[in-house]
């Protein structure tokens, strides 16, 4: 497993150098499966794609049903299947960037498989991983599956219009993540209403114009 | 990897005979994180426990919050910290029920850690595994995920007092299901509100007096 590990970061190493040389910025997005990494990515692919070169990477356990969702903002998609696999490695994703020309991009988004635990130990290579977490999983995903929102530089919490319907305790979210990760930025919207997207738009040009 | 796989079948056709020689049943509960392994826990020690001898072996990755849900109910909990592990094993399923008076249990309930995919590939030794997936996720969850509702006995589809509140398409949702898994039985209830437990409670009542 070490082994795996440094392998690992050493081949994060080499890609984080081939994106930096070439001011390209690379989000990893991860999540719980249907936390709404792809509703997301479909959101900032149709309000961002005029202003910035935008590329995606699609990992997913099996289909190749994100990607299409994809497609069809007109951005360079490239699918990783895993084959079972839980989590995408750095390897994986430099070959990925390949299919890329990497010359006339602003940024990278990569969707991680579906899955709180393993993708978290895994550098890619990424300027920084972004955690997505939904409203209906439950207000206590933070202080169970730290390692992530540890890692994470921001937080979304998705389905924001589903939360009356919910049991969800804001305070207590809000209590455990800032334990977890004091000062971590939250946001909090729908990607299904486009409540509060303004917002967390404006946080990614700045992050990609900053190259953070 | 597949020495590790290879022990863990190993020790897994060991706890299986274990729990064999005495007729105790053993259910290995797996979803994503939130998807209401815990509730449904709960509602089977709310209305079992008196007609049958229930135990409870949790999996998290960090604290002791399902455990403590769990405990309220007087049944005999073990809990199993991976700390930072993204399945349980075998291994430590041995080491809990070393915790329980094995002779005075009919029903062994495991929550996995919350997780579609690592833990389906590793045998712990139960009787059979149980899918739980919930209406917030999506309807695409049997077809991105496929490993694990092809090894399930039974799928619950958890939250369908939201599903009116969500694009969940039943249609496809289930014509997916049942291409990965033919036939596979799937409990439509909700955990919050009630509705469906009847009909799963008796499947459960059936699937531990036959000894499946």
């Amino acid at each position: 497993m070490k082994r795996v590990l440094d392998r690992n970061r050493d081949m994060a190493a080499r890609v984080r150098e081939k994106l930096g040389v070439r001011n390209v910025i690379m989000i990893n997005l991860i999540s719980s499966p249907g936390a709404g990494k792809t509703s997301l990515l479909e959101k900032i692919c149709e309000h961002l794609s005029g202003e910035m070169r935008i590329a995606v990477i699609e990992g997913d356990v099996a289909t190749d049903r994100d990607a299409r969702r994809i497609e069809k903002y007109q951005v360079p998609v490239v699918l990783i299947n895993t084959d079972g696999g839980c989590h995408l490695d750095s390897n994986s994703i430099d070959m990925a960037l390949r299919e890329f020309d990497l010359d006339n991009l602003d940024v990278v988004f990569v969707e991680n498989v579906g899955n709180l635990v393993c993708p978290a130990h895994f550098d890619l290579g990424e300027t920084f991983k972004l955690a997505v977490v939904s409203t209906t999983e439950g207000d206590d995903k933070p202080i169970k599956y730290p390692m992530l929102f540890r890692e994470a530089m921001a937080v979304v919490l998705n389905k924001t219009d589903l939360l009356i319907h919910t049991d969800f305790s804001h305070e207590t979210f809000l209590a455990d993540m800032h334990q977890v990760n004091p000062g971590i930025p939250v946001f909090e919207l729908s990607c299904r209403t486009g409540d509060g997207l303004d917002e967390f738009l404006e946080w990614i040009k700045l992050s990609v114009s900053k190259k953070v």
